[in-house]
């Protein structure tokens, strides 16, 4: 079946939430949002591309910093309201200089982090 | 520093999206959403607990159909408005029978389920 963005379901806001992750360690990096244009450029130019809701514009992941996310693989939950990218992740995929978002872990109700910044 | 459910970042409807993944494979098996109580219940049982947007209630994953999430890992992301919980998933993640609900690839524009239900 061709793929058509708009058959996705978005939320009010016309956005659906895309998870990345990297394709060869398997490391969840980060949760962003994309709206169906953003879909569309991210599967036209193998970048991805999400919406940003802060500064409301497309945000080509890695443009400014150069920690880019290639698409490896592109997939579109049951429901059609979620999506996950496999991507050859370039640096530090956090804006906090960490590979992933997700360096926080909550361990026995105390909150641990777990990862540091890469270096350079 | 010790974790208190009310400080992760919720949207308007009390709710923050929750990423499983599973434990072993590194799989992404699904997303779905927890509001505090949901997330205060799967740290306390260690059994992953959503909440429910059709039924407006909480959602044991697997207590009717045995298809369990076993806490494994609870992470926080860096804005706190994600969580990503790693689990021992029995059987299948996804209402469909299948293992994940990522089950669907688009590949050169063309939509292609990528896996069958489980057997059984």
């Amino acid at each position: 079946m061709s793929f058509d963005p708009s058959t996705l379901k978005y939320n009010d806001a016309g956005l659906i939430p895309a998870i990345a992750q990297d394709a060869t360690s398997g490391e969840v990096l980060m949760m962003a949002w994309m709206n169906a244009d953003a879909v569309a450029k991210t599967l036209a130019t193998g970048q991805v591309t999400y919406w940003s809701r802060s500064r409301q514009s497309f945000w080509i992941k890695g443009e400014t910093s150069g920690h880019r996310q290639e698409l490896v693989d592109f997939s579109i939950d049951c429901d059609r309201d979620c999506l996950l990218v496999r991507v050859n992740q370039t640096g530090a995929a956090c804006h906090t200089g960490r590979r992933t978002c997700f360096y926080t872990d909550v361990v026995d109700g105390v909150e641990i982090v777990t990862q540091a910044p890469l270096a350079g």
